[in-house]
């Protein structure tokens, strides 16, 4: 497959290093500010390099890449809420040529679905999203063998960073603060985690859960959703006293979809460690399913995505 | 998709009970001394009231039920060692019809897969086999996703009567023949364990995983196993003081299959309890992903053969 991969940040980047082996061929990558493409396939180190030093992809202008022949988007930008923009317009473009769109990219499946599986619908080219929920966790896969309609409930630890944080606040009795910047030091939190400790981006991924399981209905808006930020150290103490810890915990339950932090069993399945995700499935005849893995990085995403470039029909 | 499905066990039971769910109908079913076909879809209930009550599927010939109009053998047949006969039999005139197959039945992929996949290739129809490891956990489809190639070790509880019995002798510091009869009381093992507690059921599933890993080659014989019959209570107690624990673990790393008895982390990831299994992949890019769930029981096996059948081009 011809691989068109919008978005150069890790994600967009490992897509890049690693299509090759995947049996793939690169013939577009555009940033923001700049982009490449060559029909014949770019030159993926040189890309790599001219990012990593000079923070551009290429010469060419970002508005150009999707012009060359491709067949397949792959969708890296960074994840923007309400109107789901730029990333929305590029799905749209890439299904309306019938072009197949592998989606990085939270946005237009957590705040447009409907939109988006509408145009998905009317596209010879096929809509894929793996790697929007639990990085390399096989969670989307999984529902769609099982059969959305026999998944009863799903449940899961979705956000890594704010994963992490409490992990070390119960551990070392920190307060979240302290243990914010720690994580910000050591590259697990983002100089913004804004996101990531508010629960937005765990109900993120649990809209997009919940559009997959019902077939389409949900978005930010529906989610109720509670961060990590108040939670104070004495408050993990007291779950130790009784064996329990606590973890950002997202479900989606019936028409039900919330994200906040819930005590668990400290050595029960939910209470994964450092930034490892778990997706957890009720289903109707197999029962409890779970799938736990790292939930983000850039190669750990991409090989969520380029599985997805292999599901394709 | 029509299914003819060999084997009334628990598993072809409810692949019989759950197919229309699926939105699929069943032609043919066949035990190893009755058979019923029809053309239109046989009558589930019916099949399985006649199996209750007088052990019988209908009042065909079993070697008449491949004659009938069917797209994709369900073989859930007893899993045979060696030539894995009859079972290698029907795979071989499905494919050679160039019909589909779907394995519950572990003997054909676990001791003949190279000639198994050799009638795959040359035939029209495809084949899979998720079911015959970890029941519900979609190691398999995981595998395939991530790329055999890249997983470059799996790791693995995979038999639910043995690690019932390691559960229950650590938690109550019973001995191994009482555990026993008290899982055979609870119909937890079968009357004839053997191949449960011997390490034989999970030396086939690993064969499987390294079958698919490499590309092929592997039968029982290639594993090296070890079961649990010699475990004393106080090598639990040994443990359990260093937080350890004993689980029957199976393992494929680079060219070596092996399964035995082996200490992990009482609160580990690969110390699951009573009959849950746990699949732990080890890939080139994504880190570890672990899959844990329903190792057996009729309808969660079943959901796994009709996933299957769901993924079927």
């Amino acid at each position: 497959m011809r691989l068109a991969v919008l978005g150069a940040g890790s994600v967009g980047r490992a897509v890049v290093d690693l299509a090759s082996e995947y049996g793939h061929t690169v013939t577009a990558v555009a940033d923001s500010g700049s982009a490449v493409v060559d029909a014949d396939g770019v030159d993926a180190e040189a890309v790599l390099a001219r990012k990593r030093e000079d923070d551009v992809v290429g010469d060419g202008d970002p508005s150009h890449a999707l012009s060359t022949d491709y067949d397949v988007l792959v969708e890296a930008t960074p994840t923007t809420l309400g109107d789901a923009e730029p990333g929305f317009g590029h799905v749209r473009g890439a299904l309306e040529t019938d072009r197949h769109v592998v989606l990085a990219n939270k946005g237009p499946v957590a705040e447009r679905y409907d939109a988006v599986r509408a145009l998905a619908d009317e596209s010879a080219g096929s809509l894929r999203f793996e790697a929007t929920v639990g990085g390399a966790i096989p969670a989307l896969a999984t529902i769609e063998g099982v059969g959305p309609s026999r998944v009863t409930a799903a449940r899961g630890v979705l956000n890594g960073t704010a994963n992490f944080v409490l992990s070390r606040m119960a551990a070392e009795g920190l307060d979240y603060e302290h243990v914010l910047a720690e994580a910000q030091d050591l590259g697990v939190a983002e100089a913004d985690p804004t996101f990531d400790v508010d629960g937005t981006d765990a109900a993120l991924k649990c809209a997009i859960l919940a559009n997959v399981i019902h077939g389409g209905g949900y978005s930010l808006a529906d989610v109720d959703v509670e961060g990590i930020t108040a939670i104070p150290p004495s408050a993990l103490d007291l779950a130790a006293e009784e064996g329990q810890t606590v973890r950002l915990v997202g479900e989606v339950t019936g028409d039900d979809v919330r994200v906040g932090p819930r005590l668990v069993p400290e050595h029960g399945t939910l209470a994964v460690t450092g930034t490892t995700n778990i997706v957890q499935l009720e289903t109707e005849h197999a029962g409890r399913l779970n799938l736990s893995g790292q939930g983000a990085g850039g190669a750990a995403t991409a090989s969520a995505v380029l599985a997805d470039v292999n599901r394709l029909d």
